[in-house]
This record gives structure tokens, sequence and C-alpha cells, in this order.
């Protein structure tokens, strides 16, 4: 039984994500909390609940799936904060920075955790939905060392930054759709889900680093327009915007293809992003 | 189909952990097959084969638990040594130490993860495992945060002190047999696997205590022997000896107290233990 009410259904993957984080885990456990509790805009989980919502899936299942997918994506911004000593995260402290470093291993490692017992309650087909976790989150931690390793480098060969820009972000917005065609039934699609979910990861890597292009510039950080003036581009930037248009408009294609309209929120988002680049454009 | 081969099935679960970590993993999966490759005594992956090798549980499902024990174990490890700041691990550089700080997290998120993809091949029970082992993860996360505030701390009382030791090791002991009882259906003997690897814990504990209670003394670290003195014990480390030998005897009998003989391992080697330290003691 499906409940056609997005508000309750997010409202749901929230207390499902604090349950699972809460129970018998002591300061971890409220520092989880007080990650959680600091919001974020909870795009993993509205993929998962529209796309299982598209596909007839059950609502506990997709409630589950969608808590799943943003405690991945939790844990992944803890760990990641106190990897690039980021200090604010969503405007308040971030984790590391109020608890501690060691703190901060404990609570990404219980979110890590917390997502898969997530899946848990999926039931006959949970081992099924771990297993392709597992294989996104192989992917997401090899996109991290990468990214790790290329600190310190103003360059890279184009293809090389697309490969580590699809590796650092696209696993976790392909497996929100991915685990709802499984439960839907149409795993035969997922293919596409990762077309559409690495394309879009690419094209916000590249939106990203036009925002910071500058900063990026004074400290010596690798970033798209660096990249394309090194390969012998007289526009880098405007360059760099048609990429990421290009990447937001195949992610659209791809999204747009998925059985039974289940990528139609990441489309609109590609969309809505390379419209928004096009209009910097024209206004620059 | 079990096969009566314990070599056999060990080099089953090196092979199946390798297999999870190194899947397109890059540099983080060869980390991880660098910790794994310098050994440890793989105690959590033979409580978990024979519990299930007593409980008649499935080979595959035998291989699955006792992978998915011993990766969490060195999962543990990877993340301890960085927040620890211990350098050498089974003879080695600790993987923070060869790799840097940023890949060990990495690395022991891998071996997280890993841990639950292990559980994804037992079948319909999968989500009854998975969500078991989040428990049994959450407690261990606790037992660490627990340890972390207490650095610094000479002196604790007894039962906190407890407390924290059966918390830090007593979830990875419990759950290769925990796992092997759900999947045997003898889910009921479930609290009497919990006494046993709690019990187990504290007698461990205590017993590496002793061994390092000169050094800690010097360190000014929290160890059983200040404990006791500080609660007004004249033979402090006489009390510690007596006070594991307790807890393994109690171990012994808990672990003896499960069905089908499927704590024998454990049993065992709580026996072994409180042995050694009555030697010591009559030998001091």
């Amino acid at each position: 039984m499906y409940r056609d009410d997005a508000t309750s259904d997010i409202q749901q993957v929230e207390q499902l994500m604090l349950d699972l984080v809460l129970h018998e885990t002591g300061e971890a456990g409220k520092a989880a909390a007080y990650h959680l509790s600091a919001g974020g805009s909870r795009v993993r989980a509205l993929l998962a609940l529209e796309a299982a919502r598209a596909l007839a899936v059950r609502g506990h299942q997709a409630i589950a799936i969608a808590a799943a997918c943003e405690l991945l994506h939790n844990a992944s911004l803890v760990h990641d904060d106190l990897q690039d000593g980021d200090v604010v995260r969503r405007g308040r402290d971030a984790v590391w920075r109020r608890y501690g470093e060691a703190a901060a291993i404990c609570v990404g490692d219980l979110l890590l955790s917390a997502a898969y017992a997530a899946l848990a309650s999926t039931g006959v087909c949970a081992g099924a939905l771990v297993s392709r976790m597992h294989k996104r989150v192989a992917a997401v931690i090899r996109g991290q060392c990468e990214d790790i390793a290329m600190q310190g480098r103003i360059f890279s060969p184009l293809d090389t930054y697309e490969q580590v820009a699809r590796a650092k972000s696209g696993p976790l917005l392909i497996l929100p759709i991915e685990l709802a065609l499984v439960l839907g039934g149409r795993a035969d699609a997922v293919a596409t889900a990762v077309e559409a979910g690495s394309l879009f990861a690419i094209g916000y890597q590249i939106a990203d680093d036009l925002e910071v292009a500058e900063r990026d510039a004074l400290n010596e950080k690798l970033n798209i327009v660096q990249v394309l003036a090194a390969a012998g581009e007289p526009q880098p930037r405007a360059c760099a915007r048609d990429l990421a248009v290009t990447r937001f408009r195949q992610a659209h294609a791809a999204a747009t293809a998925l059985p039974c309209g289940c990528g139609s929120l990441l489309a609109v988002q590609a969309l809505r992003r390379s419209e928004a680049l096009n209009v910097a454009l024209e206004t620059a």
C-alpha cells in the first residue's frame, strides 16, 4: 500500500534514519542525529521515493530504500568533511569539528552501517539490494580515493577529470533509482540509470567547479577551467559551461528513457540545471 | 552441503573477503587487501564456521557469515588504529601509516561495506542477518566512542570499566555465533551467546591490561590494576587476575550451554585463558 503523500513519506524516511542511528548508540548516535538534523536537500531520498512510486513499489520498501540512500550519502559527507578538512556543513560545524576526528570516524561508520540496516526491512529481496548497494559504495570509495590522490595536482586529462567526477557522486545518484528498479521488477533498465546518474554527476561537478574557479585557481586546486585551458581551449569557461550543459542534457535524455517515468525527478533536475547554465552563459 | 574441511572453509572465507574488497575498488581495494594479507588469528571466522557446522547450517551460508564477521573485525581494526594512532598492526605498518589517514578512512569503510555484502549471498534470511549485524556494529561503535571519551582518565568505577570492555569487543565475539544460531533456527539461544561473548570480552580486556599494567601506569592510561587500586583493593594485580579468571569461567559456562555445542570453540578459548591466568598467578 503506497501512500500518495510526499511529505508524509519523507517524514517516515527521516524517522527511520533516526531510529537506525539512535538505538543504543550513545554519543555516536547523538552526533549522527546532530548531522542529520541539519537537513540537506534529501535529493537521494526523493529520487528513490519518486522512482518507487512510478514503479508501484510497496510503501515500506520505498521508505527503506530512500532512507538507505540518504544515510549512505550522509555517511560519505561526514567522512569526506574530515578527509578534506572542511569545517562547515549545512551552515554548522562539521561533525569532526564539533565532536573530534575520532568521533567523526565512528559517526560515518554508524551512518554507513545504518544504511544497510535500512535495507533489511525490504524482505526477501534484501540480499539483492545489499549486494547492489555494496557495488555502488565501492565505486564511491574508489572515486574518493582517486580524488584524494589528485589533491595537489592542478592539471589532469579531461577524461580522467570526468571519470573521477562520475565516480565521486554518480553511484549515489544511480542507487536510488537502481534499488527501485530492482524492487519494481525492472532490473533490465539499470544500465540506463547508470548512464543518467553518471552524466548528471559530471555535469554537477563541472557546474560546481565553475562557481569556485577563481578560488581554486588561487589555491592551485584542480578545476575544469584549468583542465580545459591546459588542453589548449582558448575560452575555457565558456567551453566548460557548454560541456556541463551537454552532460545535463544527455542525463536528461537517459533519465527520460527510464521505464514508467521512474527517472522523471532526475530528468527535471538535469533540465533545470542545463537551463540555469545557459542563462548564466547568455548573461555573462 | 557442508564441507567438513576447516582448512578449505577458511580458504573460501579468505577468497570471499578478497573478492568483495577487490572488485573495481582501485587503491582502496589494494590497501584493504594489504591489510587482510597480514593475516591475524581469524578467530571470528572460526567461531562462525564452528557454530555453523554444529548447527548444520548450509556450507555457503557458513562461509558468508564467517567472512562478514571477519571483514567487520578488520574494518574496526583499520579505523581503531587510525583513531588510537597505533602505527603497527600484525608486524607491519598500520594502513593509515602506509597509505595515509584519508585512505585509511576509505579502507575501513570498504571493509565495513563488504561485511554487509558478504551476508547478501545467504538468501532469504539476509535481511534478518543484516539487521542483527547493524545492532552489533552500533554497540561496537558505542564502545569505541566510550573508550575514546575515557582516554586521559586514569580511574573509572569498576562497572563502567567492565561495560566499556564488554561493548568494545563483545559484539564481534557474539555475532559469529548469533548469525549461525539464526541460520540454524535457534535464535532463541542468542541471549546465551550474548552472555558468553560479553563475559569473554571482559576477561580478555582484563588479561590484556595485566600484560601492560606497568606501561599504562607510566603513560597514565586507564588500566584495571589502577581501577581496583583506586577502589581500595590492597592486591590489585591478584584481584584483577581473579576477576579475569571468573569472567572466563562464566564465559565458558555460558558458551557450553549453547545448543548443539555451537559455542564449543569459544568455550575452549575461555577455559584455556582462565587456566593460563591461573598458572601465571601460581608462578608469580
